[in-house]
């Protein structure tokens, strides 16, 4: 039974690409995993290979991304979606233990995800309030509108958290000098689900760092969470309902998650393992600065590509927040769209479709997206652009 | 490279054994999926072959199931315990649609995991009601009273919905025949996690049915709904914030999901796909009446074996409730446990330990364990016994 594949050239915006290798890895193990007989995806997770799979991830994880001391890292089921829902509960909870207060939640609102983020804290009756959003300033996502247009609370204590997105998937912007200095002592929490592990990031800035692995890290069914140890002290259920703030599915509870190793709850360990195996695998390339630099030139060489043909493709993400993982790009004969998707498909270029929300083009380049397949693609750009 | 091994013996409670050829055939598709050139985790489930695995799962549960019209399929992340958190929530929102009023949940407590989902629903704040729990009739878990000893309303009409577990999978407690007549209109819910697909079930007497794929139908990380098409009628959020009911996150929002066809957040496509692999499986093997069929030769085998040794094993389930998934057993002699499962495994017999807060053995025969393994393990269990 043969576990090859010719090297795929796919810009899929998520679940996305994996290296070849630590696929062909995760085939072997959902068999027979480190020859115990039996797969990965059928021991227990509180086996000793189960824990080890939980441990690892974490070391590696630490070793990648430099985690200091006072952070945890933990896993949790579900992606994006679910950490909206559990990070307000959590991070208000952790602030009433603090304050005694429960305070607002402060959103920034640069693209689908954050707004998605803020319309659910909303939605569960938190009463978030929004730092910045970007269509109101400037009619649409594209941009991140200066910090002299941000509506700063001037009590800085009421804050219970700021939520932000670090890198907008939908609408292609990200994120490259967030103001931390202008919060001192606020906990601030990224959703960095889409350029996780795509550069190097200082985690002690941040009271929680949270990641879909379905990007750069995994396949879905798993989410990485990296918290402020502080913040795992919360008021408890009693205090709660007292100040009658919604209690989180004890699934979502961090404290309880954190004291049980991530595994409260049946954990998927063979989701887990494949994030294992990328990590491994990104560190025997070197590791974050390696893979950085490689993203910078990838991201330049599709950018420079796209900006050469004016006449044909139009960028509306503004230069200074331009996504290094996903590039999103119209073609100004709208009508040509279909022509561009099929002619790259002849050329088995993929995933190249723009969100259903936005339409367009969008081209995903992340870990797994090689600089030769980066130059393919921007090889055919080219050519269409010359032949159109 | 080999996608071989050597046919397990393997009792472990779940994350539990899975028929070997559906995992070689998982292995290449999360490889290459249907020759697209990707893996089945790399895709969009949002895709045409990404929706077509999501299709095909609900359409060979509801022919194994026979589902009838008036119930849905949906799938969600999680297991149990995330089970616990939005049952109780989504079924208060149906009642409140249904009648104005919050209701009472009512809970049937015979082993670990029904008590667990109840805790959840006290913690929540939705005030639930025991309807019978066997340790305080009988002293421990291990049997189900009789139903003149459960703890009735007079009005049935206050019942939001009575929630039990078909299987304790801990305990090795299963129900034989629900009293479904003693509670006409009224919504009732089963955890049958661990013995889901184990035999015939009639759909139509629930409200809902769930299950955690990981013990008969597919590895840790989703989890099959089935639920009476009218519980999706459920009172909104404004109606839920006037009357003080907690607001389900999002991703659990049974309406939401149904609606999206179990793809509002990103589905983990590739857990998906192995539950799909499974049913196809047991499909080809003859359906439910042949898998029924076999699980009662496998649990009788056992429990005869078990049985026929009084002075040796000990079980603490009545013999009118014993599951046939989950087969406890006590060595009489507590010294010879360790002696037990060490020769075990030289036999390569493994996964036989009881559940840490129980202790003991315990030998899981969900559907992937073989007469012929069940049959290596008897031999097992009589020569231990006989030599001690």
């Amino acid at each position: 039974m043969s576990l090859d594949r010719e090297e795929p050239n796919y810009y899929g915006a998520g679940p996305a690409l994996l290296p070849t290798s630590v696929l062909q890895q995760a085939a072997k193990d959902l068999i027979n995993f480190q020859n115990i007989g039996i797969g990965a995806g059928e021991i227990s997770h509180r086996s000793k290979a189960g824990v080890s799979i939980i441990d690892q991830t974490k070391e590696q994880l630490t070793k990648l991304l430099d985690i200091p001391e006072t952070h945890e890292v933990f896993f949790l089921q579900g992606g994006g979606t679910t950490g909206f829902s559990s990070i307000v509960a959590n991070l208000t909870a952790s602030h009433i233990k603090k304050t005694g207060k429960i305070g607002t939640p402060y959103y920034i609102i640069d693209g689908t995800w954050s707004k998605k983020a803020y319309e659910e804290a909303e939605r569960l009756g938190y009463n978030p309030k929004i730092l910045v959003d970007t269509k109101k300033i400037d009619g649409k996502f594209g941009t991140i509108p200066s910090i002299d247009k941000w509506d700063i609370p001037s009590n800085l204590n009421e804050i219970s958290f700021i939520y932000y997105c670090d890198n907008e998937t939908v609408n292609g912007v990200e994120f490259r000098n967030f103001p931390f200095d202008k919060f001192p002592n606020v906990e601030l929490v990224s959703d960095m689900s889409s350029n996780f592990l795509s550069k190097k990031v200082d985690v002690s800035k941040y009271g929680l760092i949270f990641a879909g692995a379905q990007k750069n890290v995994g396949i879905a069914g798993i989410s990485i969470y990296i918290i402020k140890k502080s913040l795992l002290e919360q008021a408890n259920v009693e205090e709660l309902k007292k100040l009658n703030v919604p209690i989180v599915p004890i699934a979502f509870h961090y404290p309880t998650v954190v004291k049980n190793d991530s595994a409260y709850n049946t954990i998927p360990t063979f989701t887990v393992h494949i994030v294992n195996l990328v990590l491994k695998n990104l560190i025997e390339k070197g590791g974050l600065n390696v893979q950085e630099e490689e993203n910078i030139i990838k991201s330049n060489m599709l950018y420079d590509i796209l900006d050469k043909y004016p006449n044909v493709y139009k960028l509306p993400v503004s230069k200074d927040v331009r996504s290094r993982m996903n590039i999103v790009f119209t073609i100004k004969d709208g009508s040509l769209d279909n022509e561009f998707l099929s002619e790259a498909e002849k050329k088995n270029l993929s995933g190249l479709k723009g969100h259903r929300s936005v339409g367009g083009m969008r081209a995903s380049l992340y870990n797994a997206v090689t600089i030769k397949s980066t130059k393919l693609l921007c090889e055919f750009i080219e050519e269409f652009a010359k032949t159109h």
